[in-house]
């Protein structure tokens, strides 16, 4: 297959490594210098058992000369999206496959303005990276992916394939919706405040204050996922699940954290504020998210003027 | 006049030098060493205008041998108050009034379980000092202080008096409720914002994130204010003071983010969370008020223990 995997961060090289085993892949990134690295040296991926191995995707900062792909994957920021969609359109045909695994929801409406809803893929990852030093990238976490096609189609699909045969063990999703919602519920109600707050993710776990506004904010995301008649999600086993993830990164940053901590704009419309707009379709009150979004707003601002 | 300060902070310290003037003043401090020191050398007062002035009220560290006072003003932090008094019981006569300048509201039922309605005094000064050293305070601001009787009683007092001839100008108002709420306001819509931002008070007006917040703040604090039955405010109005208020301490940091930075427990439960108590009484939901007492509850114990 040729692929493009838009955005040379720790997650567009990490999947630009392992499907470089198999496909012809290029990476394409927005910094030229970074690329023109990354293209002669190569990415080392370093394992968790501490296994470190070199590969060599095509590393590029511009679509020019690049063939139509049969897929492009999605990892840049959520808010670069459209941009970077706009400097590669040349790279997307009528049979190119265009895949998310970006962070938040509601991402189909963005995709559905470069391919039909049958090329058209969203999904999730449990896999996790981030980068070392330029050109070094730590491969955190695995487990599973899931895509499902944004019209519903359930037929094999020749991109889980090929992302289950480099690495990523991969399903078609006829519910990748509640996948997405299920993922959300974790970055709405605990990510978002570590971001506010903040502090590691176990903290949530830990503090009894941040519990409980935890649980408020998991109280209104599954008020919201319920209208919006995906699936009916149980509120305690959402909370359940919650603490699962937490209690296995006690003492992680989430990446929200992160861009609030160094100023960086956040993906929190996407996440927390995506839900806010579902509850104002749905005429549902979301006082604590709406208050959540505003704060990390505010915390990006007064960070980025290094305050 | 004999006068007890419980309190030994900055405006404890304020208060007991101007007072000291024409009365023998004890002020009353928990940790025997500093006042031993307060004591010997006396405190040193900086004004605007770079006067200084050394003051000697007695500073003790017990009330025991002490007379009955004639007043006895509260410049302990709130949560202290009771445990104050509780120690300081012996100072209060049936002819002592208690006074508290104290931050925050609600602070009546706590003196009327020391004095009678006619000897409890609250009230709210806009005086300002801060500690620049062990015996040295900086009288940063000043202006008018009014005190009211908790029975209503409108009749010249001896304590406005003499608060008056010492140096801090001082009404009887018959409206005292209606003023600790205009203070209420400031302090919970900004001050709050600034410990929960950990920012200056000027971000709140720079900042549109945060200062759509201090709107919300407002609005429920308003609400709340007008069911009390105190008064009629106008939101407007609220929202025009609030903005004079931080124009003219753009730099300035409130205690609040002060004390919540350096992690120790704040008065926001005497603040905010004293808004989301007359609110739970007259069944108006404030939500970001519950927020930010929460967040600032989370965020104390997170610089406690030095996250």
């Amino acid at each position: 297959m040729n692929i493009a995997v838009l955005g040379a961060g720790a997650m567009g090289s990490l999947f630009s490594c392992y499907l470089s085993k198999r496909n012809t892949v290029y990476l394409i990134g927005h910094n030229p210098e970074k690329q023109k690295m990354l293209d002669e040296k190569g990415i080392l991926l370093r394992e968790k058992d501490g296994l470190e191995t070199l590969y060599h995707p095509h590393a590029v900062s511009a679509c020019s000369g690049l063939p139509e792909m049969d897929l492009v994957i999605l990892f840049v920021r959520v808010m670069d999206t459209i941009e970077a969609l706009e400097a590669n359109r040349a790279l997307i045909g009528q049979n190119t496959c265009l895949l998310t695994l970006q962070n938040g929801a509601g991402h189909e409406k963005r995709l559905l303005q470069y391919v039909d809803a049958d090329h058209a893929l969203i999904g999730s990852t449990r896999h996790g990276s981030c980068i070392l030093e330029p050109g070094k990238v730590f491969h955190s976490g695995t487990g599973s992916t899931s895509v499902g096609f944004v019209s519903g189609r359930t037929d094999s699909s020749a991109v889980a394939d090929e992302l289950t045969a480099c690495g990523f063990p991969c399903t078609v999703s006829a519910s990748i919706r509640k996948q997405i919602w299920e993922k959300l519920f974790i970055n709405t109600s605990s990510s978002s405040l570590t971001a506010v707050l903040q502090v590691a993710q176990g903290f949530i776990l830990e503090d009894p204050y941040a519990h409980s506004l935890m649980l408020k904010m998991a109280h209104e995301a599954v008020e919201v996922a319920n209208a919006e008649g995906i699936a009916q999600f149980d509120e305690q086993a959402v909370i359940d699940s919650i603490h699962e993830v937490i209690s296995n990164g006690i003492g992680g940053y989430t990446s929200i954290y992160t861009h609030v901590k160094t100023g960086q704009k956040s993906e929190v419309d996407y996440i927390s504020g995506y839900v806010v707009e579902r509850a104002k379709a749905h005429g549902i009150a979301v006082p604590c998210h709406e208050m959540v979004v505003t704060l990390i707003h505010a915390l990006e601002s007064r960070n980025a003027r290094g305050i």
